[in-house]
Formats: C-alpha cells, structure tokens, sequence
C-alpha cells in the first residue's frame, strides 16, 4: 500500500508505504490505508480539509463507475468493496478509483512524459503485464471501465498457456517479471549462475546474470525483450499512440530493454504509426503508483 | 469506386459503383469519381447544392487532418493527393476525409449495430484486413490520423510473414480473404476439389467446399477462424469496448464464422471485457462503404 499528498503540478509532498497484510480481513487492511493516508497528510504537514480529493488507483477487476472493487486479483477474498464511498466517508472528501495502470497513464499525461500529447499508451513490466491509456486526451476506460488489459494481446496462439487469463500466449506469459523468472526455471541448466538461484529465481537475477555473461540468461532474457517488442509493436499498431511509456521494475534494465523495442517498432509497425510514436521509459519510478491516484483524483469532485 | 447519397437518418437514396482504373493517371480516376458522384446525385434526383458536404472514405496511408491521400496502398502511383480540397471545389461544398474503415466504424455508430454504444471496433475481413473504432464516443483517428491497424496484430510471433507489413504473425496474414486463399494453395492436396481451381483459388472457393465436405478446406476455414478468434480476443482485451461489429465478404459465411468468434471471447478474453462486449455481423453489406462516407461527411463543415 502507498500513499501521498500531490500538488497539482505533480510535486509529490509525502510518500508512504507499508505492506500489505493480504491475508488479514478486508477491514484491518482498509485500517492500514486509512491510517496510512494520515501519516502521509502529517509528513506534508496537511490536512485532509486541505486536499481537493482522494484519488484510488486500484488492481481489477473493478467497477470505477460505481467506484467498487468487485474482485481485485491481488486481494483475495475481497468482494465488492465500495472503496469510493469508504474513502469519501473516511476523510470527508470527494474520491475516485480507477484501474491502477489506467491511473498511471493519466500521470504520464498530466505530469510525466505525455504532457502535451492526446494519445499515450502506458505498459507496466512489474510481477505482472499490465497497461492504460488516454485516448483523445481523456482516460481511456473501455465499456467496463477496466480500461485496456494490455498483457493480454497474443504473442503466439499455441504458445505458453498464461497464468493470469488462461488462454494461450499471451505478453504477459512472456515478458511480466513472472513469467521470466519462470522461463528461466524451465529452462535451466547445471552450468548456468541462476542454478544457484532456484526457487528464488526472479527476474532480476536473470538479468544480472545475463549481463554478467551467462549464457542461458542471456537467452532468456533476449526472448523476453523480443516479446515485448513483439506485443509492443501490435499496441503501436492497433493504437497509434503519440506516445508509448514504459514503467515497472522489469524497466529498471533501462537502453538494454529499450533500445530494442524502440528499433523493433521502427522497423517493424506499420509506416504511419511508427513515425508517429515516441517509445520512452517512465520517470515516475518507485512514486508512480502515487502519482497516478493523484492524477485520478484530480478528476474527482 | 462507390458513390451514394445518403440522409442524416442513414437512408441510401441512391448508390453508384464503377472499377477503379488503377493503372490510368490520377486526374482520370479523379475525373472518374466526380462523375459517380453525379451520377448519384442525378439518381436520387437531387443536386449538390441540397446536399451538407461530401464524406471521402478510403484506404490509407492518408492524413486525415491535412486532407491528403499521401500514398494509398490499393491506388499505386497516388502521392500527396489533396483529396478534400479537390473535392470542396468539384462540388462546391465542406468536404472531409478518413480511413475508410474508421469512417464505417462511425456509421455503425451513426446507424447500425453500435447505436448507443460508446466503444466500438469495427473489422473487415476482405481482400485484406482491416479495421477502425469508436472510443468514448468519438471517431477514433490516433496520433497520424489512420486509426487502429487491427490487421496487424499478431498471431503468431514466428508465423507467416505478412505480405502488407513484413513481419510475422499478423493477423492479416491469415484470415484475410488473401491470405485464406494463399493458404489453401501452399497446402493443396490432389484430392482436394480445391485442386481444380489452381491459381484462381479464392477464398470463397475454400468455404464452399469446407461447406462441401472437402478435408484441406474445412482444415484451412477452422485455421482461419481460429486465427479470427485469437485477433479479435486480443482486440476486446486491449480496447475493453462495448461491439465489435465484422463486415468485408469472408463474412459471408455467417454464423459459421461468427458462433466460433463469440465462444471464443466468451470463453478466452478476460473477464470484464468478455462480459461487456456483443460480437456481430454488419448488416451493411456493399453499401458499407457509402455509409462510412456518409458518416464522415456528417462531420465535415
């Protein structure tokens, strides 16, 4: 859980973070969120009758209309949580609640990258693959409100079955945190540095491991930025975007996971829309989260 | 080329076509389309003084904001052609011009499947495919005015190259009506009644005799559909819309086409987005591309 005060001019005046107690009952959790709402009104030395809303950017699914979180995957057992009307009530202010992804695009737009810019697709690599988007300058939240599920775009139909959604190849099979440190298990061989890894395998050692030369990682990890490129490139195309940004840990990799993907939608999308696109990683790092519920909020009330 | 009159209510009162002379200079097929034009006026007893503008669909790569036809693919030769302006000063009206697939997109909008809907896409599953939207209700252009490339979203990262963009997998380089035919022909069999049609082989050829029993074309009409399902999947899972409405000649084969793709989606796109959205078939038929137009010159002046 994280929580900040955020000028309107995206200057992010406290920041707080505890974890999340996922195995605690819906209640203790939202204590834990209100509580840490406080702590991050007492660091910017504010109060909640000084802010203009609270902003929610959540996991899905999630119906942002009605502001409820029907059965976000990363809480299990929550059920139809009217988290816009708790957090309204909670601190006597208007609130909103969007798709987290979806949320952090609307930064990117206001704040971050996208400013100036109508179309912008934002992608998160994190321990999943998610993603949003302002199309025509306004949030992009699709006919149920989740906004574009951008992992699940096709790599290869008869590819790796995905964790998330079941069906067959889709990016996030491929390119999320997960799914790389998974590859990597499967595929692992005796000589290789992530032997000594095993279980614990994640993502990042896979990449430490291939810039230091190890073979297998360095497969793994040539695949996992050809993925990306590939769903990279049918986002460019079915969305035209001014503006793809790319955010989550996986992105900490920095030109070694962007350089490809830049020239990989150069060469390989369709003429009008790569001439039109700018591919960038995200400034916002670990805040981004924050700014994106402020950029939600700001669009309450 | 098709021309038609058509009132703000969607009524076609008259409807022209003739070939387009692709290998004649520009100014001769130009000359050829003012004449349409006037032909449907004539038809519907009408002059272009009644009329409110003149809608332009066509395929692209065009810039729709400048007016400009800058190198369309189906008209070999055509660079940078003022398109909108020439046709304000044939007709002396307000003109505008769009993706031709976009522009059918907003007459689904206007007056088919997606009336009071905000999100729709719509595909053409024809000689090639192709595609467009409405977002938010708004004609979805993007950042270099073509709209969606929804034929170019990938299958199969390592599959087929795509005639049209040179790379792999997409969608278009397997159910397109080309591509069904041209898969048909690299797989043909002796006993195949395929056999008999050689070089002429159309895809309509390949779904009368899957309809006929014959084994290699029932193979490559499941393969087609297969490939449509995993398309239009990833379509609802990045636009999350509320129609996707299919139309071009492939979708002549009906409910045998269209069951598959709604068990498919039903099935396999995530949750929200398959609960949300209606899959059909255009009622259009050929008159969709004078409906687009209409629909485009509806928001010109």
């Amino acid at each position: 859980l994280a929580a900040g005060v955020v000028g309107p001019d995206g200057t992010v005046h406290s920041f707080a973070v505890v974890p999340t107690r996922r195995r605690r009952p819906v209640e203790e959790i939202l204590a834990d969120l209100w509580d840490l709402g406080h702590r991050a009104l007492a660091e910017a030395d504010a109060t909640a009758a000084e802010m203009f809303a609270v902003g929610i950017g959540s996991g899905g699914p999630l119906d942002a209309r009605r502001g409820v979180l029907t059965a976000p995957a990363h809480l299990p057992g929550w059920r139809d949580v009217p988290i816009v009307r708790l957090a309204a009530q909670h601190y006597g202010l208007a609130a909103r609640v969007e798709n987290d992804a979806t949320a952090v695009a609307g930064a990117e737009y206001r704040w971050g990258e996208g400013r100036g810019l109508d179309n912008i697709v934002y992608l998160t690599v994190s321990t999943g693959l998610g993603g949003g988007a302002v199309l025509g300058g306004q949030l992009f939240l699709g006919a149920a409100g989740n906004g574009g599920e951008l992992g699940h775009v096709t790599i290869d139909w008869h590819g790796r079955r995905c964790p998330t959604c079941g069906r067959r190849g889709c990016l996030e099979a491929y390119a999320s945190g997960t799914a790389i440190a998974e590859r990597a298990r499967e595929q692992m061989e005796p000589g290789s540095v992530l032997a000594e890894r095993a279980g614990e395998l994640t993502a990042a050692d896979v990449w430490a491991a291939a810039q230091a030369g190890d073979d297998l990682a360095g497969r793994i990890w040539a695949e996992t930025v050809a993925a990306l490129a590939c769903g990279v490139v049918s986002i460019v195309n079915l969305f035209e975007p001014d503006l793809v940004v790319l955010g989550g840990g996986v992105t900490r990799s920095g030109a070694a996971l962007l350089e490809p993907l830049q020239r990989a939608v150069a060469d390989q999308a369709m003429g009008p829309a790569a001439a039109a696109v700018r591919v960038t990683l995200s400034s916002f790092g670990e805040r981004a989260g924050v700014l994106g519920a402020a950029a939600v909020g700001y669009l309450a009330g």
